[in-house]
């Protein structure tokens, strides 16, 4: 059998991410995907809107044929480390290649333009670190050293999807991985957009903004029956869908009550951040106004969200660098179709990491983590915290 | 100018308060009553009612003259340290008596008990290691304690309002104070008195059931007009009146987000509490079932509320031992009569400590401390932290 990999959140699962699926297999002509799907928390520093077991249906659903969870270190990390903890994952499988998205649509000119930057390496560096001196955040930074170089035709390295694309490349030449980068045009939305758009693609930001302002109607085309279904399920046993807002209390109470000092002990609080949540956050009465008063040239957005997840799931400097200090340890099965069953019993023998289907058979410091944020995660919502921690560790894999 | 002491929580002040407050006048003969007055948390391990502000302002209303603020420290302590820092603040501040409730009325009886003790401490002692050795918590085995001393005529010191007197007679006795200890026997209720009595005068501990019950307009009988005014004022600014169930979710939160060894470095959190509490938190949906499952027969309720409220507030063990372990170190008002300004213009020359009116204007670790909580405190409603924040360090006495 012949595997693919894709790489994902689905936050929430719609068409877009189910035309990358068929796309896939046409390009790749594998017979399995495996999808590797962050969990509770995501890489733009955001709460997913809805638990991974139903994210995790969505996906198989979908098209995907084994889903397997991007522990929460590399799932809430800067795109190199969330690249890296991915492809490795797919890597580990046995996958044949992978498949992403992007502006480009050229896989070739991915691996050309690493090489590339990979001759001119210690120029780039050290106009990022110029860029960034002049107070540029680090990917606008990284984005105009770039630019800097006059790569010929190069990959446009502002674009989004083009950057993670280009991670994947790099991760997986890194690790010296035969696994083979295919890459699919993407279709009408793009990744940043906040509006609907014509046909029936959107970005899921724009779907999520939809939902949040109770436009959740004029998203519905967007997505299959099932992701509507499952949103619905999940709003009537939760009571909401997850967003910031919902933490916003418990981000508070920890801000105002713990000492700066011990706030920089949380990974990526740096050059002083604690001192500047703070005092954003007595200036605030909400999440959104608290990240109006938060930002910052120096930081992105999505560094700042990741920030303040790290500050709200109490996940330490020393805590995250020894998980992404080494490579995922385990592989952990959130879902599988009858396919995805077959092909991990078709690789099983010859996997290098151990298998996890259910939590509470196996202990490492990722899970661990794992199970630490995802008590955090459901106090986003009213519900009995007991069922969340045996949800967390007793749940097997999905079957679809 | 004679002054006299009370010590007071006033949660919320009623007719019972009042009648103490009369009473104290004609028992002393003092033409101004000092109240030493708890601030936001509350001896028994509680939030207070109302804020300070306004409960100062029903003391100033009910017959007190001048409001001093108790710091968080003493104020949440077991009794002696609570005890040693109210009498400290009165003989710094020059009363001359002290006046407290008691189930026995008999002042003179305080004073013996205290020196028959005072010649058997070493049996004393041991008999209340013994007694908790077999699994009694320490107020019971005190209690069992001193009754096996068999003291003639002695006081009875289960009486919860007797225990707390004893506590101010030893504090005055060991600061070697002249302060002379007046008593008036307790009328009607008893401190823990669940259930509203006949007459005009119920305990607060009543009064707060049948509030939560929504049982409000049965309590108002025993409350003076201005308290129920009061009252009705803070429902309508903060939407609420504050109990623990309000902190239930920051607490939750703070306890299954915190590694058991950073929780043990909380006060008061000894012999392996935290796992008690992790797990009782586990299997809870409200403060009320977490505080059921915690409950054991070594500690008392009380203790335990305190216990949960320092890991609210996050106040550790060396932070707490080392205001503890001096005396007051400032005399912070909250407000005054026409009486009590003139109280103070006279003593004022002669005070040894600093005398605080505006947080804002001075520094000093157990300030920083009321500060701190103060801000947790208003977390338990929906408000503006900016504005209690504002609240805590800028505003002047209350003047009546």
């Amino acid at each position: 059998m012949k595997a693919t990999g894709v790489v994902v959140e689905y936050n929430p699962f719609h068409n877009g991410h189910y035309y990358h699926l068929q796309e896939t297999k046409k390009a790749t002509g594998a017979d399995c995907i495996i999808a590797v799907m962050s969990g509770n928390f995501l890489q733009r520093g955001e709460p997913a809107l809805l638990s991974k077991w139903k994210r995790t249906k969505m996906a198989l659903l979908g098209g995907a044929d084994l889903v397997i969870e991007l522990p929460y270190a590399f799932a809430t990390s800067h795109a190199p480390r969330f690249a890296f903890g991915s492809i490795y994952l797919l890597q580990s499988l046995g996958a044949e290649s992978f498949c992403f998205g992007s502006e480009s649509g050229d896989a070739e000119l991915f691996s050309k333009t690493h090489e590339w930057l990979n001759d001119k390496q210690e120029t780039y560096q050290e106009h990022i670190r110029s860029f960034m001196n002049n107070g540029l955040s680090y990917p606008s930074a990284a984005s105009r050293a770039f630019e800097s170089l006059d790569i010929p035709l190069a990959l446009d390295l502002s674009k989004p999807n083009n950057i993670l694309g280009f991670e994947y490349v790099r991760a997986s030449r890194e690790l010296g991985s035969h696994i083979r980068p295919v890459t699919i045009k993407r279709k009408n939305a793009d990744y940043h957009d906040v509006m609907l758009g014509k046909g029936n693609i959107a970005s899921a930001t724009a779907i999520r903004e939809a939902i949040f302002t109770n436009d959740a109607e004029q998203a519905a085309p967007y997505m299959p029956g099932y992701t509507l279904e499952l949103l619905a399920q999940e709003q009537v046993e939760k009571g909401t869908l997850m967003n910031w807002e919902r933490f916003y209390p418990l981000l508070r109470y920890q801000l105002l009550s713990t000492n700066p000092s011990e706030i920089n002990r949380f990974y990526e609080v740096e050059e002083g951040l604690e001192y500047r949540m703070i005092e954003a956050m007595k200036k605030s009465d909400s999440y959104e106004t608290f990240m109006k008063h938060l930002k910052t040239k120096r930081y992105t957005w999505t560094r700042l969200q990741r920030a303040c997840l790290h500050v709200l799931n109490k996940v330490k400097k020393d805590e995250m660098l020894a998980i992404l200090d080494s490579s995922p340890s385990y592989i952990r099965v959130l879902g599988m179709t009858g396919k995805g069953r077959e092909y991990l019993g078709s690789v099983k023998k010859s996997l290098d990491l151990p298998l996890v289907t259910t939590v509470s058979k196996y202990d490492s410091a990722g899970l661990r983590l794992e199970a630490k944020t995802s008590l955090v995660y459901a106090q986003g919502a009213a519900r009995d915290i007991l069922r969340a921690e045996k949800e967390e560790f007793n749940t097997p894999p999905v079957i679809v």
